[in-house]
């Protein structure tokens, strides 16, 4: 039996897996993101983890496939990231730093596409030949699987559907530095920021008044009790997504939408609107593509991670 | 030596193309499209021109690769067709249908995708890891090709980009029935329109009001000769298409952008025109994009077909 590792980078911590050939997931573990002492730290933490996995699980190092690393930033198909803001990283090779470390094969992506090709083959696109995934959280993420194999694209930006522009008449900047992305209205920040500048436009009662802290929670909270400024404002989220997807669609027309990410709890309403929406941009031949929500949660990136390096090679 | 065919199926003319192998063009030659007596007249007549045109090159049967086809509408990986409007053909599989009556292997695809994979390997994409093709003509359409394969999409219409959504408030309606797509302004008819709009919205003197006819063709020369209105509607063409060519690159991300169709003989200054709005609307990271023009003409078809048959297979 054979045995590979998911790495999951993000700004606070590094989630691990390690799974057997056959996608079962033996441990699963994390450890502090540790940006702080400089860049190097971190890598020499992640091998120490994994190594040291291996060794407690009686695993031989010629029984590990390698490990599936993904970083918050553009990653191309060699494994050269073009800096990651969040680590206070600059430009370097990922895959390289990893296997000069660990003495294993490494493969490396962006964690959106890592967590889309889990989503792919162990969670909400399982079976579908193609899927698109659009996480929605901090920010509006999202990865092309085609055939099996996550799209890194050229300049390791591929998937990158919140910036998408939706308004190019938008007055202020996106934090890509561009105007009307789709990120600005739809990730749960963009959401919040919707909502506080209808409720300072009107003076409409509505329950999101009264709320200690206006969150992408409590719209959908107040939205699900009924408040009709929550569900004004959600209108317009759900028709921004409708829009970046269809027009996504457009180019890489997949079998499956699948939507993830921390604002995904809230469930089938946020399908069932952006379902509505895409349907008004969709291009026709394509109005029969499904829709479904993520299931793999923060675990989807590990999972991305080991089918990356243990997936059908490029 | 094996020999393989490419097949390009128009509204009025299928141009056609025997190459060896290695790529060499051997034989091209067009047959009239004749819809007029019902569908199945046109394979018939396809299915004899390859027969017989192999028989009067001495190719053995045996050393047929197959033939591959595009057709004006969406295809999906299987060969299957979902109304191809210009043709007056309904549902039907393009594959088994030219397969049964050849007797040989036959891939289908997409015009516009056959277009961009000829170009891929044989025109100005040619060297690149990855390419969007952009076809501006009486529409605007494209293709991606990645790792030498086309992208169909599962329902047969990846590579649209003429229906991304540009402006969500457009009264008038596209061809495809939705609202404000990119083709509605930056395709030839989309131009003139645009063009019509602006000179009835004003008295400015332009060269465009003394055209007997005003074409995509009269407003590129008007602008070429420095009438002010032409060159401030192309400006908006440029506008339309930088963003449409940005939000895709969102999506696929490819290393170069290959733009052709029947517009494209404007040539450079249509290519520098879009790369300065592109820069605009796309994602820092893929900024360094790069631009170039297609080579093949009306063959890029046929070479996209006789590299369907001739390729990697998925």
């Amino acid at each position: 039996m054979k045995y590979g590792f998911g790495v999951d980078i993000g700004g606070t911590t590094v989630k691990l897996g390690c799974f057997r050939q056959d996608g079962a997931l033996l441990k699963q573990w994390e450890i502090p993101t540790r940006t702080e002492l400089g860049g190097d730290v971190i890598f020499d933490d992640i091998s120490g983890a994994v190594l040291g996995c291996a060794e407690g699980l009686g695993i031989a190092r010629q029984d590990v496939l390698g490990l599936g690393v993904g970083i918050p930033g553009p990653v191309d198909d060699g494994g050269n990231v073009n800096c990651c803001v969040n680590l206070k990283l600059g430009v370097f090779n990922l895959r390289q730093t990893l296997e000069s470390r660990t003495g294993l094969a490494v493969r490396a992506g962006n964690d959106a596409n890592l967590a889309a090709l889990g989503e792919y083959y162990d969670g909400g696109g399982r079976g579908s030949q193609s899927m698109l995934m659009v996480t929605i959280g901090t920010g509006v993420g999202g990865g092309f699987v085609w055939n099996g194999r996550v799209l890194n694209g050229f300049h390791g930006v591929a998937g990158e559907l919140g910036h998408v522009t939706i308004d190019r008449n938008e007055p202020e900047r996106c934090t890509c530095g561009k105007f009307g992305c789709a990120e600005q209205y739809a990730s749960a920040t963009g959401m919040v920021r919707l909502a506080k500048q209808r409720l300072a436009a009107c003076d409409t009662p509505s329950a999101l008044r009264q709320v200690p802290e206006l969150t992408a929670k409590a719209l959908f909270d107040c939205a699900g009790a009924g408040d009709a400024l929550a569900l004004e404002v959600l209108e317009r989220v759900y028709d921004v997504l409708g829009q970046a997807i269809a027009d996504s669609c457009c180019i890489c027309d997949p079998e499956l939408v699948v939507v993830g990410g921390g604002v995904s709890k809230a469930g089938q309403p946020l399908l069932d609107g952006i379902a509505r929406h895409f349907a008004k941009y969709c291009f026709h031949a394509a109005r029969s593509t499904r829709f479904a929500l993520a299931k793999l949660g923060n675990n989807a990136g590990i999972y991305g991670g080991f089918r990356l390096i243990s997936g059908r090679e490029p």
